[in-house]
């Protein structure tokens, strides 16, 4: 006996009758309006080259590390699941491991990814049963079938989602080709990228010298000297820029920011870049780094985006065997407020500069976040990140931030995914909890209707537009 | 079209009605109770002098940071707010100040400065209309029409609001004369002063040798040397306590306390008040004088209050150009667990002693200061403070300390502000803040209603009343 | 005039009608599933010799932290209650100790304590008045009359309570003997033992050298050496394992780990049992026998568990007078993600190992836990723990980690107690506030109700008796 699929219209509404009423009108003005999309991973291969994806696994497991690390929590092996190894991809039937997966479907019981992953199966497959073991191989022959028909190309899919701009997210040695591609196919889709240069600043990364050596190439810029190297930064900017980036991208272990004179910052330049590096140095470097980009951002316009706060890669036998981006980055504790301080004494008050903040670290929102977003002209607070992209996360965003930060210090929503198709689902998950949120507000006489109104609008792509200066 | 400007007599009451009705009749038991407020920074000048304020600006904008700092974050100048530099007041046109902040009144939708301002807007001036850029000089003009009236003068309003006591707050070097002009004048209003010597004890501040020559001046001691230093204290908190004082107050920028032998803290003293004293010295100095100033209040009686862990002054370039208090103190993480043993070795049994504690660090609620105040005896926990004394600031202090440490070792409500008219707002939030939450005990029968009656009284005047020995 | 004391059917449900209905409906499912009990502090001799409690001080105030630690905070001595000190018990009349608890009772207020307290007094103690000053010798009366019927000793409770098992603790030089005389009995009532050894591994605990003694004396070996330690903890958790236990515990100051080469270890083991180990060496010896005890576990299957950040015996001078677990014990901020890396290094990816993790730090959950637990197949987090085992802490628990560990990474409840009479309402209460949680997500549509029941009955006994081996 399967069990029937629905998408409840009142979902992540609160049970209240009053509070649910107001959250459903609120949503329904919001619902279809386009999405915005200003920061995510999606691979812009998909869209330069529209080639058709082929089976579920592929698409829907084999690349979403919020599945595969609850189903390896629970003993299951990534090989089971055809998830590659530094080998390559294993040798596993993807029927199989797609079957692994319905057989464990209850495991995302309460998390977010069985909300996305309901809605690509009920709106976007339009199946009506759930997906358990009975149900694999129905699911999986559907999908596969559906994935081969045009209207499941991924340039179909964006103008069916309503996707206004995606941006996706390169390093600062990418050739940006399938960005030129997508832009001379004549498709009107609206894809940019963002620059994202850690993997030329992050001079620990097993990957910084192969990637100063595209970055020179691609620059012609002498990029082991300092002022080459910033040069290179320029130009590559200004690259990015050309493919529609107005924003860059900064992922560190920590939010640590620093202001070296330019003497001092040459040397320590010349440390890093020469043999054997001390950790100490390499993490002063970053911090100098994204000092000298929020510089560049202040010269030439572009937003900066701040991820701070994951330790990568903990499980140390599984990056030996792995690698990368495997489920097994882990957020740490992070301050804000003595760590952006030589940052902001640099450009704090430039009205012209915007410096979006993301936390992994919750306890950061009301207590440091709120208070500096609430000052400072320059910053914005990015929306509730990674595992805390779901509604409790949500809901405990706003509430902890609004009161010192209010609305109009935080940009909307970044979906932030490499699952095009949990796009539109994550969209809506947002659009609810924060309708659901300013319908609280409403019943307890804290906002008045037309201003939560307003408010759902700006939340919804008011904000993002003007955060993210699209 | 302006839009009708109403407070909802069911505010901040959970939508749900069976949670309504309790927090309803809880509430109309306590709403009309007397305002006691022994913790603040309303200027005593204004009830010595009882002179008229002028306009809205000056009375409801420049001096609340609140507001101006929301304002800057989104790109307005100080200047253009009329808020004073280092150079003195900017010749901004009042109104103009008024009508760009009238423009902006959108941005505080979500926060606690919108409740407070409406109320004081609706319920203290009368107005039926909401503030926006088409009211700004409605408001304006009415606002300096009433405060020209004698109902609106200092005096007349604390009559109004049903003060029972006021507590403002002096530095040790202060010559209490609006206080002792107060008394004498006859008027039965009843504002007292708190001891706050944070001016004479932390030796970093840019005031503390002039602050010193006052406190030397006034107490006829010889500040400089430590056995003089302490009895200058010593005869300054009779001082204050003939002024009315109950209770000291300690801002500092963490809870760390020392227990020093006698001869190594009049040695730490020699070195800090001596030529060029290290960031240590005088750190562990302000930690030293905790210790101190709670032996004092274990033999004069004074309750102790510590306000940790706001960095000051985070914005170098506002603070060279504007100074203090510009909105620009940003909260820091802050441990209590090891900070505070040294003074509770001391006198954490006390019976006959008081130290509440503050916190801008909500992760120290349920995991450090409710366990701290359900063992010790002379520990209570003051209230949401700051950025926290706000709706659900005060609903995650309740959740996370009831628990642990009950209701009876919290002392009430502060409104802890300089913003003299907002006052009965801000107690008219936080009763009705505390109504909603026992309402929500009692629906889920973890409270009998009786009990929540009990509480709610107690909340609103008996513990505060108790805890600072009115 | 006495009040009556009642529990409603539906305490601790939400108001809302509709999440009220269906917690109803979930609860009812599982009120009367028996009680698994898989960690907590019982005294197995009470089973092992089924004498009868004396009186109601006794009983459930003297033993209960929870209780005299607030009432303490109150400024009532410990010797008023007839809390023991380290001079044997004080003179108080029992009678006297409960009519001073009485008159207090209304501290406990919002507390879980009163939650557990007035179900022991309704449900146990069938009471129909609520405890007051002027009940308090009604109250003594009627319980010391119970006690001494042979429907109030331990093995007739522990029938009537429906308790499938219930493991108390011993240490590492415990010689098991009541659990012996338990099995040699007859009696059919399942009572285990878990391995703490935390007392022959830290070495800075005052009654180390005896601890080892014992530890000597009962395994043969040669404990004082790093191999015939080793071996002798081997021994032991053989000796345990007879006794019917499934698990380790172990409760550090931190969750500090580490990962010595065999020399390294060999030879910090010799330093810390040599003459003076510095704070720093007994630190990692913890740290290290963490990881040796997880190594064990690989080979002989026991579940180990894991409880750091309490600050032990924080009042000084409490400590002197009355010593140990007082209520002093006060949460400390904890590290996860970096402390347990070396344990993980070395057991993380094993299939067939668990480890438990609790905190008393909540910033933790949705931080560090959460993530750690939702990747490594051998890690589970424990439920709420002490100062947050109570409703508003397992909501919080579940709402911070359920997003990004499910629900399948949790263990179910456990109580954790000393007092045995409050076992069931422990167990209710978290039924209840599970099945609260569950409603709620049911009425926002993230779970079907099906799934809801599923899980309340996983969350009651199925998880529990999985991760625990039962």
């Amino acid at each position: 006996m399967t069990r029937p699929l629905r998408l409840h219209p009142d979902r992540l509404f609160a049970s209240d009758p009053v509070q649910r009423d107001i959250a459903r009108t609120l949503y329904a003005a919001v619902a279809d309006l386009p999405i915005v999309s200003p920061h995510g991973h999606t691979d812009p291969q998909w869209f330069a080259t529209d080639a058709a994806w082929e089976n579920a696994a592929e698409l829907l497991l084999t690349p979403d590390h919020y599945i595969f690390r609850m189903l390896y929590s629970q003993g299951v092996p990534l090989e089971a699941l055809g998830v590659p190894s530094r080998e390559g991809p294993p040798a596993t039937d993807p029927r199989a491991a797609w079957r692994t997966f319905a057989a464990r479907y209850h495991l995302f019981r309460g998390t977010p990814s069985r909300l996305w992953l309901d809605h690509v199966f009920a709106e976007i497959m339009g199946f009506d049963v759930q997906l358990e073991a009975a149900t694999a191989d129905l699911y999986y022959d559907a999908i596969a079938e559906k994935l081969a028909s045009p209207a499941f190309r991924p340039r179909a899919l964006f103008d069916r989602f309503g996707i206004e701009l995606l941006a996706t997210t390169e390093g600062a040695e990418a050739d940006l080709s399938a960005h030129h591609a997508i832009r001379a196919s004549g498709w009107n889709g609206r894809v940019v990228t963002t620059y994202r240069p850690d993997g030329v600043i992050d001079v620990e990364h097993e990957q910084f010298a192969p990637a100063m050596a595209r970055f020179a190439a691609l620059t012609g810029e002498d990029v082991w000297s300092w002022q080459g190297y910033l040069a290179a930064h320029r130009r590559r900017r200004a690259d990015f820029r050309a493919a529609g980036a107005t924003a860059t991208d900064h992922g560190h272990p920590s939010a640590r920011t620093a202001n070296l004179s330019p003497r001092e910052a040459e040397a320590l330049f010349a440390r890093v870049t020469g043999p054997d590096p001390s950790p100490e140095d390499a993490d002063l470097f970053r911090a100098q780094m994204l000092t000298e980009m929020a510089r560049m951002s202040v010269e030439d316009g572009m937003v900066m985006q701040l991820h701070p706060g994951s330790l990568r890669n903990h499980n140390a036998a599984l990056f030996a065997s792995h690698g990368r981006d495997k489920g097994a980055d882990i957020p740490m504790r992070v301050d804000y407020v003595s760590a952006l301080k030589p940052l902001l004494d640099v450009v704090g008050n430039e009205r012209n500069f915007t410096l979006i903040l993301f936390t992994l670290d919750e306890s950061t929102y009301a207590r440091e976040l709120a208070p500096l977003a609430g000052h400072y002209p320059c910053l914005r607070l990015g929306p509730a990140w990674w595992f805390h992209d779901s509604p409790e996360g949500m809901r405990r965003y706003r509430e902890m931030t609004t009161e010192t930060a209010g609305f109009y210090n935080t940009v909307g929503f970044n979906d932030d995914t490499r699952a095009f198709l949990s796009i539109p689902a994550r969209h809506d998950v947002a659009r609810r909890v924060d309708c659901a949120f300013l319908a609280r507000l409403v019943t307890e006489h804290r906002l008045e209707d037309w201003e939560a109104a307003e408010l759902a609008h700006e939340l919804t792509v008011g904000l993002a537009r003007r955060a993210y200066r699209l």
